[in-house]
């Protein structure tokens, strides 16, 4: 029984959807109640909900809260389903996807197929650096940051030196976007107040948490008032911010920063890491293949209005992996890209005409320290704790989509606001590896 | 500033705990408001609620949820300094404790000793098992445990073969003691209810449960009512039991049982959980250096009736670690005798004479499915939902002893009792180890 001759019989029109990230797990959602049969591929067995991940890192989430279960989320869609395997081959011509499903080849034909792979992290050519920083796009890169953060300050406290204990707490977070803007406010609150008392040769208050940006502004795309805004805060906090800097040499021991002016700095730093870039996910390269598609510098493909490929109808590029009107990467793109697919798709099937996407921009937000967060609506731009309410609001309106929410809102009240960080555990593991968790995916 | 050196200037009586698990972290809160100086010693950085380890491999909780941070958990405890190492040598006559703390040695000198060291898994001689089937000891058991079951049946449902997908469905508990009969129920609900609609090709109901014990009875400890209580319960939920049976031998396909008779059957099963035995930690090896201290077979160290090594009164030796009137290698053991050493430290101090080791035996429990447990209070048997409420309130109990219980307890509402299974989450290593989250520790 091979997963090609599985759909014989069933005459309906088969959607291929690849990636069940924000782009792909709106797509099926979307497609719920047509005539119509789907399959979703992807290389993990959850969808995450990447926004949260750097609560993981830090320790408020547990894996499970931000990860849902793709079978579980979508375990009433009957006319969906799941295969967790890596796509290796895109034939555009014949309308099939050459899957490595555990080892064994597996080929699904489609009728549609909506392309959604996302990101994964840039180093902007520095390939080296990935040894020395972690990413934070995956589950895996949020654990492993866990290990290095939570194993910063053990190793600091066994440290005898005081230029070693300084460089095992300081902590180098790259770009000044909204990740790197949550995990440098996070990293204080974890020094100030989380591990408050936990510690009797250093005093965890001490860390030192460097934000290094190469533009003249955090959180460029939200707004000057805004950026002021963030800025200030986490300069409050003891965040030092580091404007117009690039990283130009990273290895172990600590990273080299280069201002606009010229001037180099050294920070020796344990824990470095990795929210300056993304890059469109391999599977960009894999539509190219016989210059089927134009990638854009990213990798990204460019598209029709309709979100589809030039020349392929019947192909759909979302989210991140989508190069459309210079539309940002984020969540919010992916799934109005995603739903609209969906419903082209079902358009077509219907002979309608297709319609170009419209992203609605609903604003951004990211949230500073508890109580504290900025946003952009439109025009308008707030920070503090309406900023956070909204903030709040919001990403539990998501987070009630899936199964978790009642678990994920509990340990939020408790957690987020109050001071503990549960999700601390260093496994045997970890000490057996010399104080690493694991090797950075 | 070496560790050693450290305590000069400190006058105060110091005791050294070696293990922070529930004997060693029982000692240090009863020596709080004593006027004594405390280091304890443990090779990972929580303490560990044990009795739950399988709700974690089974994706009821997450690892942080059972194993609080262990300076969190003495935050408060101003006297005590956590000290984070494997314990490589206990010099008795020197009164030292000999330490590599990340690659450095340490030698710590101490007043007084409590071991505290708990115990492995014991695969009765046939270390071979060890590679074939996980133990249930660990955060890193229960953790890899977790990737495999939610594991196979992603495998199931990618294997054509109805030979291959039986073996991947099939799940083989050993040991009829509370851990494997928790670890058989939880498998038997995570296949009837948490996984239903999940799959489209196999059924997860399909899923096969084997308890296999060497004894003529399950929960052996408990009483003849709670044994036939327990296999009626297991049987009726669909668990096969096999009684007086032995696993004769076990590789990575699965498991050859001989009954007492000495028929033999193969079981293909890929996934085997070892819940049969333990063996006193090997810190029991280092005491008995240059016959210090004699050991029974099963590695524990012989204690005189106040928990003190013969011939050294200043040091002891609780729970698992400890050999003392035939008493079993439950927590409750352990949190008695790591307080009763505690005390008669103090007592010392003061000038007064040691009391002998009186266990309070409160009773044991095990949590069969929802709403169902088995429970001994002193010679009363119960089961059913009475026991289940019971279990509930005792585990509650231990909980809020440390400080996630409001998010356990929310959580355990909503998934123990509920349908939801949300820490499944299956890392892109785990893909991409082919269907393996990590060795077996």
């Amino acid at each position: 029984m091979s997963a090609a001759s599985e759909g014989r019989g069933d005459t309906r029109h088969h959607v291929v959807i690849i990636g069940c990230g924000f782009g792909g797990l709106f797509a099926a959602r979307a497609l719920r109640r047509e005539e119509v049969r789907v399959t979703i591929i992807d290389r993990t067995n959850h969808h995450l909900f990447q926004p949260l991940l750097y609560q993981v890192a830090t320790g408020i989430l547990s894996e499970g809260q931000i990860a849902p279960a793709i079978r579980d989320v979508l375990r009433r869609h009957r006319s969906v389903r799941v295969v967790l395997g890596e796509v290796e081959h895109i034939d555009l011509d014949e309308k099939s996807v050459h899957v490595d499903e555990f080892g064994k080849p597996m080929t699904i034909r489609y009728d549609s197929l909506i392309v959604a792979g996302g990101a994964t992290t840039s180093y902007f050519g520095h390939d080296d650096f990935r040894h020395a920083a972690s990413g934070m796009k995956s589950l895996d890169d949020a654990l492993a940051l866990r290990g290095e953060i939570f194993g910063a300050f053990e190793l600091a406290e066994a440290e005898p030196d005081a230029a070693a204990r300084q460089r095992l707490m300081t902590f180098v977070v790259v770009g000044g976007g909204p990740t790197g803007v949550e995990m440098a406010g996070q990293l204080k609150e974890l020094s100030r107040r989380a591990l408050r008392r936990n510690y009797r040769r250093i005093n965890p208050q001490d860390a030192r948490v460097v934000l290094v940006e190469g533009t003249d502004r955090l959180l460029g795309s939200m707004g000057a008032r805004v950026s002021r805004l963030t800025a200030h805060k986490l300069t409050r906090m003891g965040v030092e911010i580091s404007l117009d800097t690039m990283v130009s040499d990273m290895d172990d021991e600590g990273v080299e920063i280069t201002t606009s002016d010229g001037d180099k700095q050294r920070i020796p730093a344990a824990t470095k890491i990795w929210a300056a870039g993304t890059r469109a996910s391999a599977l960009g390269g894999l539509l190219a293949d016989g210059a089927h598609a134009d990638l854009d510098k990213a990798g990204r493909v460019k598209v029709a209005p309709d979100c589809s490929l030039p020349g392929y109808p019947e192909v759909f590029v979302v989210g991140d992996l989508m190069a459309l009107d210079d539309l940002p990467g984020v969540a919010e793109v992916a799934m109005q890209s995603g739903a609209h697919a969906a419903h082209t798709i079902v358009r077509r099937i219907k002979g309608k005409e297709p319609k170009g996407f419209r992203y609605r921009d609903l604003g951004t937000l990211a949230a500073i320290s508890r109580f504290t967060a900025v946003a952009r609506i439109g025009p308008v731009q707030v920070g503090g704790l309406i900023g956070w309410l909204l903030w709040l609001v919001v990403h539990i309106t998501f987070l009630t989509g899936f199964k978790n929410r009642f678990g994920a809102l509990t340990r939020w009240a408790v957690s987020f606001v109050g001071r503990g960080r549960y999700e601390r555990a260093l496994t045997g593991r970890w000490v057996a590896h010399g104080g690493r968790h694991s090797e950075p995916a």
